[in-house]
C-alpha cells in the first residue's frame, strides 16, 4: 500500500472560500489515501506580509464573489450564506479572537484530534451561515459546547486563546502559511513522495488530484454534522 | 430536442488563462449542447474601468501563477510556456493591436468563423507559447498565414484594424464585457432559457456544467490543428 500523502490545510474562518475548501478536504479523508492536518491561522496576517488587497475591493470583483459563492455553496453543499454587513464582518471586527481560540483548542486536544475540525466548523456556521458574532468570548463558548466539547474546559480554553504562547503559535503558522508562499486562504500543501505541491483557493480539487494521484469524484456532498 | 445553450467567451490574448479557457470551451462544441461565441475584447480596458491590478504585481502570487499554469497546461494539454520577460510581453508590449487585428478578422468572415478562432489560437502560440512578438504588422501576417488564411488579404486585413471603425468594435465589445461584470480575463457569459450565469477565470468548468445543464468530462485534451 502506497504511503499516505499529508496535505495541510491552511484557513481562517474569516474566508468563506476556505470554508468550502475545508469541508471537501474533511470529506475526502474518506476518499482519498491522505492524513489531513488543520493549520488555523491568521489570514489579516498573510495580507500584510505578502502585500496583497482583499478581492472586495474592486466593485466588480466583490459582486462576482457574491454569485460565485453562493452558486458553490449550492454545488458542494455548505450552507454558507452572505453575512448582511460584510464589510463589519470580515475587516472592523475580524477573526483575531476566534483564530487564537481555534488555536487553542489544537494547543489543548491535539492539532489531530476532532475538536479542531468540529469547533472551527461551529464558528464557521456562525459568521458565515447565520451571521453571528465571533468576536466575544459568550459566542466562542456556544461554539465550543455546540461542537460538543466539555463546559467545564470553556473558561480554560479562553484563558489559553489570550496567552502569549497562543499568540505567538498563531504568529509562527501564520509565518509558515507565508513561507510557503502563501497570499490568501486558502492554502493547500500536498506532500507526496517527499515533493510538495501547493494550491491556492478552493477550485483547484480536480488538478490536485491529478498531481497527487488520486481522483476527483465532484464535491461529494454529505449531510453537514453541525447543527445550524 | 432542447434549443442550444449560448456560451459568450470575453478574451484577450494577452491572458494565459484565457487561452485555457478558449482550448477547453473550443473543444467542448463538440461535447455540449452549446452555441461558442467567441468575443475578443481588450483586457488593458477592463482592467482600468473595473479598478483591477494585474494578479502579478503581489511576488507570491505572480510565482504562484507560474506554478499553477504550468501544472493547467499540462493536464488541459494547452502548450504554453512562461515568456522570457513577462512583464514586457504583458506591460510594455501590451495586446492592443493583436486584439485589434482578431477584431478585424472577426469583421472581415464573420464572428461565427473559423477564421476567428484559427488567428487567435495562431496569436497565442506565438506569445504564449514560442516567446515571440505580437505586435507588429508582420507578426499578425505570420500568424493569419498559419491560420491558413488568403495572403492576398492580409494586407487589407492589416489596414481594417486600423480603422476607426475596428477601434471602436473593440472598445464596445471591451464595455460589453465590463456590463456584464467584468475584472478580468476570461469572462464566460451563459445564456441558458433566458438566464444569465457568468464565470470568471478558466477554474468553475464543473460549476459552469452543473449550472448550464450539461456534465463535466475534464479537459478533454485533443491534439492541437495549430503548427508549433
Amino acid at each position: 500500500m502506497a504511503s499516505r500523502k499529508v496535505i495541510e490545510l491552511f484557513y481562517d474562518v474569516v474566508s468563506p472560500y476556505s470554508w468550502l475548501g475545508f469541508e471537501v478536504l474533511c470529506r475526502y479523508r474518506n476518499v482519498w489515501n491522505i492524513d489531513l492536518k488543520l493549520r488555523p491561522a491568521f489570514l489579516g496576517g498573510v495580507m500584510k506580509g505578502s502585500g496583497n488587497k482583499p478581492p472586495g475591493l474592486i466593485p466588480n470583483k466583490f459582486l462576482y464573489m457574491g454569485t460565485d459563492l453562493s452558486r458553490l455553496a449550492e454545488y458542494f453543499a455548505v450552507p454558507l450564506s452572505f453575512p448582511n454587513d460584510p464589510d463589519e464582518t470580515m475587516f472592523r471586527k475580524g477573526s483575531l479572537a476566534a483564530m487564537r481560540f481555534i488555536t487553542a483548542v489544537g494547543e489543548r486536544y491535539g492539532a489531530d484530534e476532532p475538536s479542531v475540525e468540529r469547533v472551527s466548523r461551529e464558528i464557521w456556521m456562525r459568521v458565515w451561515c447565520r451571521d453571528e458574532d465571533i468576536t466575544l468570548p459568550a459566542s466562542l463558548s456556544e461554539a465550543t459546547l455546540k461542537a460538543g466539547l466539555p463546559a467545564r474546559e470553556v473558561e480554560e480554553l479562553l484563558q489559553l486563546a489570550a496567552s502569549e504562547k497562543i499568540k505567538d503559535k498563531l504568529k509562527s503558522v501564520t509565518q509558515e502559511a507565508l513561507d510557503y508562499g502563501a497570499f490568501g486562504f486558502p492554502l493547500i500543501v500536498c506532500h507526496v513522495d517527499g515533493k510538495r505541491e501547493m494550491f491556492f483557493g478552493s477550485d483547484r480539487f480536480e488538478l490536485m488530484a491529478h498531481c497527487i494521484g488520486e481522483k476527483w469524484l465532484g464535491p461529494q456532498p454529505i449531510k453537514l454534522t453541525a447543527k445550524v
